[in-house]
């Protein structure tokens, strides 16, 4: 008792304090590495996005140093200040938009500089009390037009950023106050420094780890149809019941398809500045990855429909499901198959051949599932309890006519883009004979480019030639096991 | 003969070529036309950009002369520079854009101001040779974790602007190899001129005629409500060809809600900035209508799974679908109906609640579509003709679903946003007694704002009072018949 009297309403007070503020520690701290963890996860996730922070700081620091230390030193004055100004916001994360806001920076800026200095020749032939009004005129005219123009969707995709510039070095030229001789001397040494300052971002950016943009979207598309590959190969033996992973996030994974429109578009718009690197060329098609990318979200919200019925409380599948067990599983992993198969071709940027057998067995599942369901046994069956059934299998024919498209579409994208076909693989695989013996060991995968040969190719399918089949078989296999060893 | 032999070789190609330089005037006459309406179009579908190319010009001009004409005048030099190039920078079409690239422009400038003078003073402890070197890893380090710091979503999202603006003016103050009282009178001089540009973009972009992006993300979601209400109200119809109009665009419709999430997101974001502004508080639940919208495009989802059965080569509907016309038709108008009572309680910023009697009789067309099936006449039915009516029906009655859940989420946004209810409204119409009397004439809308008396105010269904029913149709009624009017 006398003990526990001595702890004073002060004391509890100070106890209380100390508590608190030992839990308002552990909680900072706690926050403080929830966020260190979720850096490093962007980090880990691309390590090429802390190679452009490196990238864009030595950029700058680069051109600051230059000017900061030219031996003609006298403050820095203006020319540096473009400088750095030009390569903070020209650099940017993929060489396609670095090159995209480049150009339009240099282009927009002679254009608007010798249309301002038009203008103020022009205006300097009245006299000075007037001058202000026709300078002013021209300014709210042109910047009212070139505004109006960003909302144009062909120039807001391609020249947003030249737009800008061009309205704000009209405006700087108009109302400088300078004259002619000195505008001129002026834009010579604006335009020198732009130039320096963009070319330093694009040598930069295309020489040191480039991020090229048709390659990302190159990726994306192959990465989504994988996805929702992976959904269709699984989705049988989860419907089913008799899945033995625990593992469900490939039920997911699709689900990022469903949204990757904008960046698709994002990305080929910057493809489009993009020169010619690694396996693409300088106008390669990619206006038909866009369309590829379009199929592929129909199908995935074909998918996000079927998602739906897979009732996750039901431990067993009904008797009417069982009865279209067979060919609802055979369907299901057999469209999975072709658009891994498609995927894999897109991959490699061969033509796609291999898909189509898997197409036919898609088909015949289906002519299976009519010949099941007409036969006596399915008569019996209250047709309430087969309504999810049927809409289920349903939605997978759907899926099919969907994927048949994305076929077509990969189809076209392999003739427009010059894939390889099979035929030149097969003579290439004959002058590279020790390929087999080292199969499975660290060697270099078939250079698998698109050269000009590819013309005289003839397509192939794998059902005229067994060897062929092998030959593409070998391939599949070499690619996993290069996945593997990399 | 004689005559055709007058015609020359000469005399043919010049000929040919008048032909074809008039073909050649033709079709640049009709690009220059074509492109002509283009343009007139993007300014007829919504009069606020041309309004807004104005307000830049207008902007810019007024910045351009105040700097131009001041008294002091002695060559336009920096301070005005600044000023154009932050109205230029700054101003966006919507007032959260301008808000937030404002904020971030002014905030990021006294920040990496602060940081960069506090770096030159630093640097200046040290001898003149290795100063440079100081300086350039201070640059080097700070732009890196700055550059990184963007790829971090909730940064990203709100603050990129800034982030990029602090590494402009954090280099630029470091390397302009000033002196710490120079650069302090030079950053006072700065500052006054970003905060006199900055804030004429936002008193400009405000005062006249502003664009709330609070406001058309409002418009956007309730738009996209009566899409997909459109649709499903004229589905039925058009499934049993029983359809009169010829115009079949309301098909069509819905498929821009399929992509709009990026437009919703970013309308949220400018939202974010936001003052209050017209019957939207300062703090409205944005976020709420980012859910509304998400439930919405998982509705488009099913429709346009759903548009897939409606088979245009066919005349009539087959023998089946017949059989379940009634219930069909039902479920697709009711649902149909229940989303456009959602949509205009959203619209008119009420409590909903007649779209639960809609949801309702949804409901019952499945109990009435269950028991068709079970009837001994649907037992007869080849199963195979069954599988589209089944599937269809099914997709229906997921979008049922669908539209609870919007239903929940839009009860959800009436109580965070603090909406009109049902009770408010019928003591504010007691208390305009004459309304009645002026129905269908050029009289105003009842003031639906969002009081705070409304927390008092009880959420009356209207099942359980036939007056609020009549209250809430007159409502309806009147806002229709405004709208013919406007």
């Amino acid at each position: 008792m006398a003990i526990e009297q001595t702890s004073s309403p002060a004391t509890t007070f100070f106890t209380h304090l100390k508590g608190s503020t030992i839990s308002f520690l552990t909680k900072i701290k706690h926050v403080i590495i929830d966020f260190a963890m979720k850096i490093k996860k962007i980090g880990v996730d691309d390590p090429r996005r802390v190679m452009h922070s490196l990238k864009v700081a030595f950029a700058i620091t680069l051109v600051s140093m230059v000017y900061y230390l030219q031996p003609f030193y006298n403050g820095m004055g203006d020319a540096g200040m473009w400088a750095i100004l030009t390569v903070v916001v020209v650099f940017e994360y993929t060489v396609g938009a670095t090159l995209s806001k480049g150009m339009n920076r240099g282009f927009a800026t002679l254009l608007a500089g010798a249309l301002g200095i038009g203008a103020e020749s022009f205006a300097s032939l009245f006299g000075i009390a007037v001058k202000p009004i026709v300078l002013g005129s021209f300014v709210f005219f042109l910047v009212s037009i070139a505004t109006f123009s960003r909302f144009i969707p062909s120039i807001k995709r391609r020249y947003d950023y030249g737009v800008l510039i061009f309205i704000l070095t009209f405006s700087l030229v108009c109302v400088s106050g300078y004259r002619v001789e000195k505008l001129i001397h002026l834009a010579h040494q604006r335009a020198s420094t732009i130039i320096f300052g963009g070319a330093t971002c694009i040598i930069i950016s295309m020489c040191v780890c480039p991020v090229w943009a048709g390659e990302d979207l190159h990726k994306l598309i192959v990465t989504n149809l994988e996805k929702l590959a992976i959904f269709l190969e699984g989705f049988g033996s989860e419907y089913y019941k008799i899945s033995q992973s625990s593992d469900k996030s490939f039920l997911e994974s699709y689900k990022s398809v469903l949204n990757s429109k904008a960046t698709e578009e994002s990305l080929a718009n910057f493809a489009w500045w993009e020169i010619g690197h690694g396996k693409f060329r300088f106008r390669h098609p990619w206006k038909q990855y866009l369309k590829i990318g379009v199929y592929a979200q129909q199908c995935a919200y074909h998918i996000e429909a079927l998602n739906g019925y897979l009732d996750t409380k039901v431990d067993a599948p009904s008797e009417f499901q069982k009865l279209v067990q067979e060919p609802c599983m055979k369907m299901s992993s057999e469209v999975g198959k072709a658009l891994k198969e498609l995927a894999l071709s897109m991959k490699l940027m061969i033509y796609p051949s291999n898909s189509t057998i898997h197409i036919e067995n898609c088909k015949k599942a289906i002519d299976e599932l009519n010949s099941t369901l007409r036969s006596p046994m399915a008569a019996k069956w209250d047709i309430l309890e087969t309504i999810p059934v049927i809409a289920a299998v349903s939605i997978l024919i759907d899926i099919i006519k969907c994927v048949e498209t994305i076929s077509e579409a990969i189809e076209e994208l392999s003739k427009k883009a010059h894939f390889k076909k099979m035929k030149n693989i097969a003579i290439e695989k004959d002058e590279k004979s020790s390929f087999r013996l080292h199969r499975g060991g660290a060697i270099k995968p078939i250079d698998v480019d698109d050269g000009d040969e590819n013309k005289e190719g003839i397509a192939v399918t794998t059902n005229s030639s067994d060897d062929l089949g092998i030959i593409v078989q070998d391939h599949l296999e070499h690619h996993t096991s290069k996945r593997e060893i990399n």
